[in-house]
């Protein structure tokens, strides 16, 4: 299924590569982290290769979020997980260090040691209309 | 569209709280963010009233991805950024503060401050194993 060279997930995705396999449907699989942020931290991507959010088409997204929520759930149920983050990193600045799209699915639980990314302070009113007026309307 | 008494995001649909809003389709509205991680910080939630991750259907949930892709490609053409992070928190213990499924879009540059909410640092195999075995198989 469109299998990019070089690509650790599309290996993965063809059994070439082992990998602790926890989901799979039409469109995508999912997987363990081996460098979890906590109990239960898996990934899931799509099986066509698409580099990142900006390049994934509409219809793996979706079907990536509907097995991310699949797998929240699964979480819940199974593990013991209070709450879920999910996480996605596009480009090497927000942490991408594989270039096949993935969707952390992060189990979380009262003890764990996570730190929301970003300080939660208020920002400045005119410089946050200014960004809206950029981002609005479409291309 | 099935508003939640009580819930600050339904009312930002309904037009009762003002926000800064930047994008809008048949089934999701996005808004930026008044705590901003980074310049240009939105948030994209379902029209339909859902709690979480674990509430909202899979067609809201498919619609907000595909929003958020759109916003995400905004941000890069428009706002100079070099990446970006897709965030949900679901539940309090993930930081969700607001009980309207939302999808944080948090464009990335070079020089922000935001930090990975977990030590990318390598798991236990046997724990890992243990865990994808209860991850493993459908409901």
């Amino acid at each position: 299924m469109s299998a990019e060279a070089d690509c650790l997930f599309c290996k993965i995705i063809a059994g070439e590569i082992p990998a602790e396999r926890v989901d799979e449907d039409a469109d995508t699989i999912a997987f363990m982290d081996i460098n979890p942020g906590s109990t239960g931290h898996a990934l899931v991507i799509p099986k066509k290769h698409a580099r990142d959010l900006l390049e994934i088409d509409d219809d793996s997204l979706s079907a990536v979020a509907v097995a991310a929520k699949r797998l929240a759930g699964r979480a819940v149920d199974r593990l013991g997980a209070e709450g879920v983050n999910l996480l996605n990193c596009c480009g090497p600045v927000a942490w991408q260090t594989v270039f096949h799209f993935h969707m952390h699915v992060v189990p979380r639980y009262t003890d764990d040691s996570l730190q929301l990314p970003w300080r939660p302070v208020a920002g400045d009113p005119d410089a946050i209309a200014a960004t809206a007026a950029a981002l609005r309307g479409s291309d």
